[in-house]
């Protein structure tokens, strides 16, 4: 079987360009013709776009982080894993696209809910990669408990059911579920309840002991 | 002779931007006007737009896994491997072109004809890396058998020959071919019996000694 | 805990691609229709943008050198340090942004405050990079002398605060304050009094023990 | 000083992002209304553009290989060169502007006489690299013969005098002169007078010895 670092590194290059041109969905006026707006009404008009692609850059952020730390444990790969993979990066790589239409329809409840359905399908494709690495130990070393498996598993699941709940919730407050998916990397800072599978994917066992 | 390594990587370099690249072509309505159709309406007129980003993402992955199983075997490299290698990724990054033509002009066959000829010479370009690797052993080990040689030989050529065959298919029914495109990864994916080529490519030898 | 090397190659690849796509925002007249401009006409209208696009391009390049040098003590790395690179990332990755802003309102005070603003952010996110790697040599080797670590922190102080000072010294001359902000990469290289945060980073102690 | 393994890396990201970007000069009709022009006519006023985009992909893959032949021997990077380096991205990450430009004033001389500088300022900038790392053997071995080093500068002096000869030429034809600039790569794989430089860059001593 192939050595996973080939198809690591070519997973990290699809994100970092799908995470980067996210960027280019905030319009620049044209430096051809005169500004129709004067700066601050631009700017205001903007925000919307800013917001979303602050949003995408932080949950395709948390996608890679979750996507380092599988890594970390598989140890080799075979043809159905690299599928997976590679319905992940299909999945990551269309974000930018609902990003603009709920930024293009930003009253609109649907756009928000494929937005959010979107994410969450990036969720989903994750949680199947580590399902498809772990079952019966099959990419990954005998030695990793299985507690740290159901670790990451419920760590995966946290960031997909958030991305879940926020579809029917944008029908309620499109602004309040907004700052939810906004919360969903923040509190994979900050909660040290959920942090088990981080602590055990970087063998920082001491700590995970503390729990 | 150079290391493989650095080529390769940067072969992953190209392919992954071309692939991720290929979202830019399904367009985002401005945030500085009111969106001039509905969302579902503007989603419909998208669908084909998706459509083949989907296929040209499914497509080019498959390009990238057979590429990834080519340099699993390539130990050094030389001048003329080097140049195949660019043609080839001049031919990847074309895809988005022909990619946005077959969308824009949709009831066109030509726009399809000319869109499944690209990719097929992207198969041609990987078949002319792989025989040039092959011949005589030149840049592959002594010990890689000509069994194994052939069987990627005929992987790489269902692929390029079902592109072919999709053109004049094509002029029949473009949406039945549209699904053929689509199914040469799915083929690539549940297909058994054409699967040696991989798996002898990953070593794994048992597997390929039940057939 | 991990190591940092898929980590640094992960912001590479962002900072890589948030560099070149500097370019995609100086615009190209289309094929499809007879230019309104003559060629020269053009030109100097896209000055601005040429100019845009080399100071950014120089003050990202500059702090990828500086992110280089601080990866080169890192010898482990953590989860909030992964999140401060992300930031770091995120900052880097909206710089195409303000970029076109001051360039298409290239009159306008308020935008090159904005840019500068952004600029200087990015240079808090790497003091803050390095504040959190080497508190208490968190991150680092215990041998890394504090000389090191404080002769970085100036360095990145030295960035960051010219990007700050560009702020009010614009509302006196944009022009000069231009290049001011273009002068921040040539003093990197010319400047050898600040230098020693550099050499010690390349170990060559020869060099630093002149001081 | 730092190992060459990370600038190179961010060297190839950068080549293989501007490589790669350059086919989204090639413009693709909207979805999102009736195309103004049958297909066959788009096609062919898209030739102009493909041209440009086969050309600048060909010659900034020789840039690349060059860049390749020259890390080959780099053993340790300074600061200087690190700043060089970022020179040369600054010229190749800029093809695309000029390569649009020489498209959509196809008939005017001026904007192919930029088009071939900014080409050989990407060459100029290589002969600087090579120039500056190779002076006293000064960040390659001690065991690199003079001739080597002579070989590679005559090649990179090669390609560079090209560029810089099509732009006189383009005066005289300037389909003419778009057929040199294509020839250039083309010369780079057939021609074997000039070839020792890469094939001892390949480290290939029993063919140099042959010439």
């Amino acid at each position: 079987m192939f050595k996973p670092d080939r198809l690591a590194a070519f997973c990290d290059g699809v994100i970092a360009i799908a995470i980067t041109i996210l960027v280019l969905g905030i319009e620049v006026p044209s430096i051809h013709k005169v500004p129709e707006k004067e700066l601050v009404a631009y700017l205001i008009d903007s925000l919307p776009s800013i917001q979303g692609y602050v949003t995408s850059f932080l949950l395709v952020g948390v996608f890679w982080v979750q996507h380092y730390a599988i890594f970390h444990y598989v140890k080799r790969v075979d043809r159905p894993f690299v599928c997976l993979n590679g319905l992940f990066l299909l999945c990551v790589s269309f974000v930018p696209f609902p990003t603009g239409l709920q930024v293009a329809y930003r009253h609109d409840e649907l756009a928000f809910v494929l937005y959010a359905a979107s994410l969450a399908v990036c969720g989903f494709a994750l949680m199947a990669i580590w399902y498809y690495a772990t079952r019966k130990h099959h990419l990954i070393s005998d030695f990793v408990p299985n507690m740290s498996i159901q670790s990451m598993q419920r760590r995966l699941a946290l960031t997909t059911g958030l991305c879940l709940l926020a579809m029917p919730l944008s029908l309620v407050s499109l602004n309040l579920t907004r700052l939810i998916l906004l919360g969903i990397p923040i509190s994979y800072l900050s909660d040290r309840a959920v942090d088990s599978g981080w602590r055990e994917a970087t063998g920082d066992s001491e700590a995970s002991q503390e729990e």
